[in-house]
């Protein structure tokens, strides 16, 4: 149902997500003058003392909730994660060197085709065949020693897949975590590169956040294109970022703070998803479309065993305020996203709206 | 002063810059409900139907207030104005061949530099040797048939210069008209692409507005990584476009039909400009930076000829609820940047300060 109080509803989609109530009240407060500066947020220089206060927060609160060393750049980019797909292979990819992909759906084949257009992007393990229904098993990945990175998407938006541990390879990792950053903790010391449009778990579509190691970071290739140069954007900013999008990551990352940080919302993320996949476990009218083993906890997807009623089921939901249910287009069916922002009580509305559905349609 | 009613001071930022209030009011009152959406803006798909709606809004807006034909690609790309500096000369610059650029500026020069690390991108005319202080004189311009496409940037935030006409060569224009796209007509014949980051005239930082004419797009390089090759954005969404400063140009291009089109802010900005060039020039304290026939009608640089006043100047100015006056870095005195959304009232406030000033200091 609407809420009576703000006419939201029960939000699923798969991003741009849900954000935090409080963090969009904020921004309402803020408008149309931020602060003492006689302006909105979007209306002040980059370069003026307030702006680059809340830049500097965004990225000290990225540093604390990860807990990460000071050998690590935290970047603001504009472009979206697609371009890091071309970004992270010119920048690391060396001409005559080789780095390792692993597909596991969508987005990872798509940062793949971009490195093969750059040098040798090899496939390391692919679950093409099973429809990228899970993570390929470890013990038949092909890992080569000479690879200089491992690039993997930490979750598949489109299938609800995750990984559940730390790829295992002895180079740095490079990850795609646009779907699941600060969900949960990450162990700095395999990667060498992380990145994640800010537009499911940690703020609007706009900004790209990029952690990169130093050390990592100095290996790039020479003479890049300076825009596409991870190393411009380490030393200095360059030119004007997506101010705005900034301003409300960094709104976010308060509100994390005050969900407990990492250890408190991966508890929450948990308590999230096992209610959501016990109701449908629990059932043989829903059928959970991931390996169990595979399974994401920011994007659950299901099929009803009668999928000639999922118009229905999503019509209905609809109806009962439970809305952005739909499966991605190239896969049907169902897909509740539940990233952070998502609360339990959205859950527990949708696991109640489910049983009541499947009572009605048996 | 600050207004009582808004709180918001006279900003002559030169980017991020002023937007319109109207808009600002109407962004806050859509939170954090847009519409009947059940959510704000920034939390629905790019892919629903509410959005879809924004965006073609703002794609036909901008047609039709710059009469577009219809074989005008009209692009919202994330990444900023520099990223154009490298994509353009990587799209149409070809291995063999070559292009003209215009230094006016800084920003023209790193236009300039990112063509050079890709191919030809030769020096047509450049004004750096007088601090660019004037737009070339034309009668000295090194043009040569065989450029693919004559870059150009139409008005230098940093040094109040602008092009008062189309520069007139034998190929497709391509301009960055960053800081003044919106403001004037724009004679499109002789362009092959126009690009505009949002954040001067037309929105917040964040989206860069690309238009594109479909006889120039075809004639690009081929196997283009895919976020680079305009040819991406041409045909298909892509990627998750930057929802929310997209959202914010709809409505100042609302505004802006509101305020009588192309035309009518045409006018405004002249009236905004002669107001303060004539304040400028009818004094000896005051002292205009750029040459008479250059000056830009956005960005207006000028210096006291008691150099060490400049800083009391601005400080005693802010103190006034005119903010946002120091001149860009590189080049020290003042700047005020009266870009569409800047007010007549804003100027004749200004203009009065600085009579005031003057008497108090002469």
């Amino acid at each position: 149902m609407r809420s009576h109080r703000t006419g939201r509803l029960h939000n699923f989609s798969a991003g741009p997500g849900a954000l935090p109530l409080p963090v969009l009240e904020d921004v309402r407060n803020e408008l149309p003058v931020y602060r003492e500066t006689g302006a909105s947020v979007m209306e002040i220089s980059h370069r003026s003392p307030s702006y680059m206060q809340i830049e500097a927060s965004a990225r000290e609160r990225i540093r604390s909730l990860l807990g990460l060393t000071t050998d690590w750049h935290v970047l603001f980019l504009g472009g979206g994660a697609s371009m890091q797909f071309h970004q992270v292979a010119l920048n690391f990819l060396p001409p005559s060197g080789q780095a390792g992909y692993l597909l596991t759906g969508t987005w990872a084949k798509k940062a793949h085709a971009e490195a093969v257009r750059i040098g040798n992007g090899r496939v390391v393990a692919s679950s093409a065949d099973a429809a990228f229904n899970h993570i390929p098993n470890p013990a038949h990945w092909d890992l080569d020693s000479r690879d200089v990175y491992v690039h993997f998407t930490s979750n598949n938006t489109v299938y609800g897949t995750q990984f559940q541990y730390t790829p295992d390879v002895s180079c740095p990792l490079v990850c795609d975590a646009s779907s699941d950053f600060l969900s949960r903790p990450i162990e700095q010391e395999h990667y060498g590169l992380i990145y994640a449009g800010a537009q499911k778990n940690i703020g609007p579509a706009g900004v790209t956040i990029v952690l990169v190691r130093n050390d990592f970071l100095e290996k790039r290739n020479m003479n890049l294109p300076t825009m596409l140069d991870y190393g411009t954007h380490a030393t200095k900013c360059f030119n004007t970022p997506p101010v705005f999008a900034i301003y409300i990551v960094e709104k976010v990352l308060r509100w994390l703070e005050g969900a407990g940080g990492i250890p408190g919302i991966q508890t929450a993320n948990r308590r999230k998803a096992d209610l959501l996949y016990s109701a449908i476990d629990s059932s043989e009218f829903y059928r959970g479309t991931a390996e169990t083993k595979s399974r994401s906890l920011m994007n659950v997807t299901f099929r009803l065993a009668k999928e000639e009623l999922e118009t229905t089921f999503i019509e209905r939901a609809a109806g009962h305020g439970l809305v952005a249910l739909k499966g991605h287009r190239s896969v049907g069916g169902m897909r509740a996203s539940i990233y952070n922002a998502c609360s339990f009580e959205s859950v527990e509305v949708l696991v109640d709206f489910m049983k009541d559905f499947e009572q009605r349609n048996s």
